[in-house]
């Protein structure tokens, strides 16, 4: 199996670099004129599938939109991960799940390997990137991927990301270095991190996270694209220092709030935006 | 509605302090001689109610083993925690999710109002406090509860929990003392805590945590009693400063590997030595 950096760098370079964000919260849903529930969450990710594959590599279905319909919500996401696979996309469930041992190696099984099995999976750090082990040997044995929330786009996560850890380092500094670590030891790329593409030069100085990101050796995935006020110049600025292919920004309110008839004409402009931007 | 601390606090006095962790894991299924399915996890969990209703106040269903399965096990789960409440147990969904805006409200019509409302569910801060808003407003609504893990009881976990934020504080006494804030605020209860019963005493000094702990106003959750070594004694030392009724200690592994015929017994005898403990 190719390693999940691998597949990831050549879906960007063949489509472009852009993720989608499936989020059919109650209001895009009303925006589309589709009910909420099980079925106009089944349509709403119908469209997005038919209007975005070819057009962009990746689609991010936020897993809480589902959740939020109980187990009929997740039999429409098992189906969504089954259609946007089928029609050449890749996907990043957007779980942003963490456990430990046995617990963690059960939404290995679940994200990873299951009925549930996506490309990538998100995962949150709090109880330590040692406690993701048993997501980052499934995902690297797969040929999938783990993408750790490292640094998010909203200012409450600050004080957390931000605070200094026993070595001197910030927390998000020491994950991104732990998770570049990681993929030179053996993960081969299964580990990538999640940074807001809204989060600008840490307070350290503009150097201070660049040479931690270029080095993560996984790929980067930077939520926060257009509603939450980031543009493709602060993509590009923020991960000036990364090998091409590893930078995949995501994008989700802004592009759907449009409607589905406009959304694959919106998305290639974006798509294109983002790529003159990240040459 | 009256505040889940509260609700907590009159069930502990009624049963005793014991949570059972509801862990359908494969080698506990194995044990059980059920089979890696969802009706394994539907005869494990109607076992589970069945000895534990009026044995102790609470269960806590670790949502990663039911995810393992989709939607199939999602199904299940809800029908879990309506048996469940049904039998009188308070119900903590241990999903540990955790995200921003109206991710974070999905997450709250799922877990607080939706086809999976449990009395209390588990999230996790590392996006920051503040962005579990929707979450607590939703617990405080409804008399439910959010349970945020705060100190972990694996030693990965460690790092992060125990880095420095800005103003000098770790960042788990900077949560403890944060929602203790927000239940004086205005959340009245809504919010507690999980903190690892093997958290033992922090590395400032036991009495780093202790005026934390017992400001919270909120449930305390320490998982980590029996196979992760946390004994009753080191419970009570951990939460001497704390209000009667408010701390929770949960079990899983060490009880439930024993099967499901001698369980009542078993958990009732833990229960009688936790309540002695923290007398």
């Amino acid at each position: 199996v190719p390693p999940f950096a691998e597949r990831a760098a050549a879906a960007i370079a063949a489509t472009g670099p852009l993720c989608v964000g499936v989020d059919p919260s109650p209001s895009l849903l009303a925006a589309w004129g589709l009910p909420d529930d099980a079925g106009g969450l089944r349509t709403f990710g119908a469209r997005c599938i038919e209007a975005l594959a070819g057009t962009v590599p990746a689609l991010k279905p936020q897993v809480a939109f589902f959740e939020r319909r109980g187990s009929a919500g997740i039999a429409v996401l098992e189906s969504l991960l089954r259609d946007a696979k089928d029609a050449g996309l890749l996907v990043v469930a957007d779980a942003k799940r963490g456990d430990i041992g046995s617990t963690a190696q059960a939404y290995a099984d679940a994200w990873l390997r299951g009925p549930l099995a996506a490309d990538a999976v998100t995962a949150t750090p709090y109880l330590g990137l040692g406690a993701l082990g048993p997501l980052i040997d499934a995902a690297h044995a797969t040929g999938r991927g783990v993408l750790v929330v490292v640094a998010s786009s909203n200012p409450e996560g600050r004080e957390v990301q931000e605070a200094t850890t026993r070595g001197g380092a910030t927390v998000e500094a020491r994950l991104l270095a732990d998770i570049g670590e990681l993929n030179r030891q053996g993960a081969g790329g299964a580990v990538g991190a999640v940074v807001g593409a809204t989060r600008g030069p840490p307070a350290g100085g503009a150097g201070g996270l660049a040479a931690f990101l270029g080095a993560v050796g996984g790929l980067l995935l930077a939520p926060g694209v257009g509603a939450q006020g980031a543009t493709p110049g602060d993509v590009a600025a923020l991960f000036a220092g990364c090998p091409p292919g590893s930078v995949l920004p995501s994008v989700s309110r802004a592009l759907l709030e449009g409607g589905p008839a406009g959304l694959r004409d919106a998305a290639g402009r974006l798509r294109d935006e983002l790529a003159r931007a990240l040459r």
